[in-house]
């Protein structure tokens, strides 16, 4: 989500919210549950637990009309009751349980009475884990990621496009700021697509309910963390993509928010405990409450005022997504577990964590730790927006920071290199100019615990797509996604930015950022999944990109290799990616008259005399004397493989 | 010493050098030696040593015709002779010797002896040490240094102006690349303006030999390691402004550089090992020799190619600066005990090393571990010009660096903050515009060992007046005077910030960034030292530098308080600084018209409803509700003491 502190996401301040604008909407989203002698409406969340987890607590919110008197107890194996906490609502009560540690899982039965009211008895229940945790592998960087927009990819299930009950409805594909119908079902109906361009991992952003009465289409106002938005499709479907593109060799990703909610989160109308989100007086008085002053140096900033780092935190993030409270011990539990759910439910390659550095950062810490203590292989990948590669490093596992802390999180989002990247491709060359601004940047890696590791793209979601950033020059953009595709990172790439997706009409415009994936939709004149209506440009773009994927999909060197570069001479700047006898050569050429590259400078190479293949036009020369770079452009020499 | 790659410092590129142009000057500078049957012409250095050092090996450099051939021999205490070695050219023989380590030192002859040449005999003296190392302490955030350009600032002595047998001869003072007269004597005459300005310590810019043709007068193209360049003064002279400075409270920081020498060394003329300088051969064939690539960043990149990184340490810095080649040992060992040497006899209280990232990093963490090991209590300053708090914060010692470097450096130079104050200042205000562009370069301190031991710095020798960098606007330099005075820093005024010297007419050019300080020259119509001619501007400019430096003097807060700051509001950035008692606030304002300031976020600062004093106009008010701030411009308020 961008978070730079300007009114973004197409979401504009509205009228202060008030608690009285909700109904008590305690009608249950995600389970039914049977009571004894009557019909009560109880939600239980997590709405399943699993047998073997490595940490054997777990905590069950329960909600419902005055559940905080009743005594609970539970008979049968599998669950040990140790403690109950009534809520400061009387709706609420919160059970702390252990989990037996082996078992076959199954139903377990939880009673609750209270005396002159009926016994209710929920049945939950205790899964068996379908694969070793170790199994749960995350992206890194043999990846290439697909950033998606789920609303404005394809749609797949036109039934679901207008969902009756929710507060937004309609959907106008002229309006930027509308849901357009895309949806899980055309994810999955397009797995091949993305999988044939060469993609190994697909970061949708968020799918799960968004109840909010505008602009819900973009999914990080959430208002059930355990409801997938039925105008995406069912919790089955988004395990069905999970499924399908795993069998594929997709990773899913999921982008989760722990941040904050949307203001119609159903507990907004029956806050748990008084401090559940912060300035949680002021909204229930109806009060105008406190926007997040964004000022995130203050997580690491050693003279920033208290006041300051208070606000970053507990600020609302914007005027209709409250800021959760996870120093409330209770929130804080029901968060992990969440993220835990989703994990273990859809059999996850990552997540993708929204607004890292705006809840307390000891709790990120905390949160991360024990998913990674659960998933010792999974990727996190927080979003920390900013173009200094101090920020980025601190918050990488392993970084030497000086006041101890340790993210947890292996990942961390490359917004330095990108900056340069694209500032090097639209600069006049010159000493400290051009092309050298990225070779600069990228000598910076000597600052990051794990530089393989960061995530790095050309665009996403909330910045202006590649192809408008570049003057939407076809030239510069093959140079940046070469680039991209070439670095010691794991590359990310946003949906159709293969098709030239651009939104220079309107800079700096989420909804237009956000564009329709022409062919998503049934009579879309032009198809980027089977090339029907594509310009030559577009086209070509395509190709290039599925060329350059497919090449590294198989290309250990440009997964793992080490890195050798030099600096720029001539608007030429030469990188090299090494994995034993596999050598990848990028050359990015600026000069827009044909310039014969003098070899002898790259003698550590070790190519000298050498065959090796142009793998943009499967060419092959000997690496010897001048290489003549005729246009400007990107160049991947390949060594020969026996 | 300007390296941005770009030809600086007004010198610039000649034809190429040739060994041919010397004649063979092996005439001593610095000592006439008795042989015992003819005056034998013997250069030995370092000229003398001192029992007692805390290392107790000493490497003497002879250079004298034929000296290789000599056997030589110690009689005498306090020395032992236990190797030595010819050089390669017939002409120089080093002598490993060990020091007595305790005694009162005294002269100790070294006996020279050749079969059928006369025997020779050279007197060298160990001095006594004159204070223990510890009594050296090196320069700190208690102080204020005043950097000078020692030929623009005063010419105290008009009889050194013109010396006989030096290659530039003449001053013009209307050429700003040629020699203006001033000197040694001036600064010690000017020591009481300085010391009573508020000064505590002085970095000169290089003041010992540049024999060059032209462009001499900035000194960093040193001819001669061991002697004061006649136009400056003697050495003598040299001692007594050390002298003359301590006995005021003013610290003398010498600048020295171990990168390059000078194109007319000495040594220059008769080499004493193949691969005493970098480029040797083609230097001594006369063929165009290479000069550096600039690429700073191949100290860190993990990624850099060797050849760059070569070229880098080994590249000559300009064509008439022969780069040293410290991993000669000869070479290395040469150098650091010139350092001592100049330590010791000049009683220093700093070091300033130009060009800090030219010469092989390794070599330079042992010269500064050395010298560190001999003053424990000493400072010296590294110079890497870069924006890049990444590249300074690797060069301090106790850095956090994944290579495990570490540089024994106290102190580098803070770039990145005085490019971030001059854009927070000159950029219009912003979220992340302005004065949050200072806020947030500040919050990198969470990056440095030591945020208190860096250099900062409005302006130096090598860019633009610090005025006009400001666009000539006094207020904005207010602002920036008060920042630097009051940021926990090191801070650093170059001479005549004070009367707003400026190079408006010529941005970037070195020579007249280096303007001649009013009244340094008899006649000068304007006077700074007496404030004679001074116009109503420049009056109030030096009153307001005088009125901070001596507030400063007096207060622990800003020498080494805690630091605590608010993110900006409204164009107004609060700063404070805390010692004990003692509070320090700086407020800046930007905001043209009238503003008043909302205490009430200021609350941990504890002042509400006490009285502090405005240290700029002297009165006192309290601090409680709306704080008026009638015009733009820096407000420092103190808490009162007892």
């Amino acid at each position: 989500m961008c978070n730079r502190g300007r009114d973004c996401c197409g979401k504009r301040a509205r009228a202060w919210a008030r608690a009285a604008l909700f109904p008590a909407l305690l009608a249950p989203l995600m389970m039914v549950v049977m009571a004894n002698r009557l019909l009560a409406q109880v939600r239980v969340e997590p709405p399943n637990w699993w047998v073997g987890m490595h940490n054997p607590s777990l905590q069950l919110m329960l909600h419902g009309s005055g559940i905080a008197g009743y005594r609970p107890e539970i008979s049968g194996d599998g669950l040990t009751l140790e403690a109950w906490h009534p809520g400061a609502s009387p709706n609420y009560l919160f059970l702390d349980l252990t989990v037996a540690p082996e078992g076959e899982g199954g139903w377990v039965s939880i009673a609750l009475e209270r005396s002159g009211f009926p016994k209710i008895t929920l049945e939950y229940e205790l899964k068996r884990r379908e694969r070793p945790p170790e199994a749960l592998r995350g992206f890194d960087s043999s990846d290439v990621v697909c950033l998606i927009t789920p609303d404005r990819f394809a749609n797949g299930d036109p039934g679901n496009d207008q969902v009756p009950g929710l507060r937004e409805q309609g959907v106008n594909r002229k309006d930027d700021y509308a849901r357009h119908g895309g949806d899980i079902r055309g994810i999955i109906e397009h797995l091949d697509y993305l999988s044939e361009m060469g993609f190994t991992a697909l970061w949708p952003t968020p799918l799960l309910t968004n109840d909010m009465p505008r602009t819900s289409y973009h999914g990080y106002a959430i208002t059930d963390f355990y409801a997938v938005d039925p105008r995406f499709g069912t919790l089955e479907e988004y395990r069905e993509l999970s499924d399908k593109a795993r069998a594929r060799g997709l990773k899913l990703i999921m982008d989760q928010v722990v941040n904050h909610c949307g203001l119609y989160h159903w507990w907004m109308a029956d806050l748990p405990f008084p401090d559940w989100i912060h300035y949680q007086d002021d909204f229930l008085a109806g009060r105008p409450f406190t926007v997040t002053n964004h000022r995130r140096t203050t997580n690491q900033d050693p003279y920033a005022a208290r006041t300051d780092r208070e606000l970053l935190n507990q600020g609302w993030f914007v005027p209709d997504m409250p800021d959760l409270n996870q120093s409330n011990p209770f929130m804080a539990t029901y968060l992990i577990q969440n993220s835990i759910w989703w994990v273990e439910t859809l059999q996850l390659g990552g997540i993708r964590q929204d607004t890292y550095p705006y809840p307390d950062k000891a709790f990120m810490a905390r949160w991360a730790r024990v998913l990674m203590e659960e998933y010792p292989e999974f990727t996190i990948v927080g979003e920390e927006w900013s173009y200094n590669p101090l920020l980025v490093g601190y918050w990488q596992h392993g970084a030497h920071n000086r006041d101890a802390y340790q993210s947890w999180l292996r990942s961390t989002m490359d917004f330095p290199l990108q900056k340069a990247l694209v500032g090097a491709l639209t600069a006049e060359e010159g000493w400290d100019a051009g092309l050298n601004i990225l070779y600069e940047a990228l000598a910076n890696d000597f600052h990051y615990p794990r530089p393989l590791d960061l995530l790095f793209f050309g665009d996403n979601h909330d910045m202006d797509r590649l192809f408008t950033q570049l003057g939407e020059s076809v030239g510069l953009t093959e140079m940046a996604l070469a680039f991209i595709l070439t670095a010691p990172r794991i590359p990310q790439i946003y949906y159709g930015t293969e098709l030239l997706l651009q939104n220079s009409a309107k800079p700096g415009d989420h909804g237009l950022i956000r564009t329709d994936f022409p062919g998503g939709w049934s009579g879309d004149p032009k198809n980027g999944f089977d090339g029907r209506g594509l310009d030559p440009r577009e086209r070509a773009m395509q190709a290039y990109v599925k060329k350059l994927l497919n090449f590294r999909k198989q290309s250990p060197a440009l997964q793992m290799g080490g890195t050798l570069h030099f600096a720029p001479e001539d608007g030429v700047y030469v990188l090299a990616r090494t994995y034993g006898d596999e050598r990848v050569v990028l050359v990015l050429n600026k000069n827009e008259k044909p310039y014969a590259l003098s070899l002898g400078r790259f003698e550590e190479l070790g190519l000298e005399g050498k065959p090796v293949r142009n793998i943009l036009n499967g060419e092959t020369l000997v690496w010897e004397g001048r290489l003549p770079l005729n246009s400007p452009g990107a160049y991947i020499f390949a060594t020969h493989k026996d």
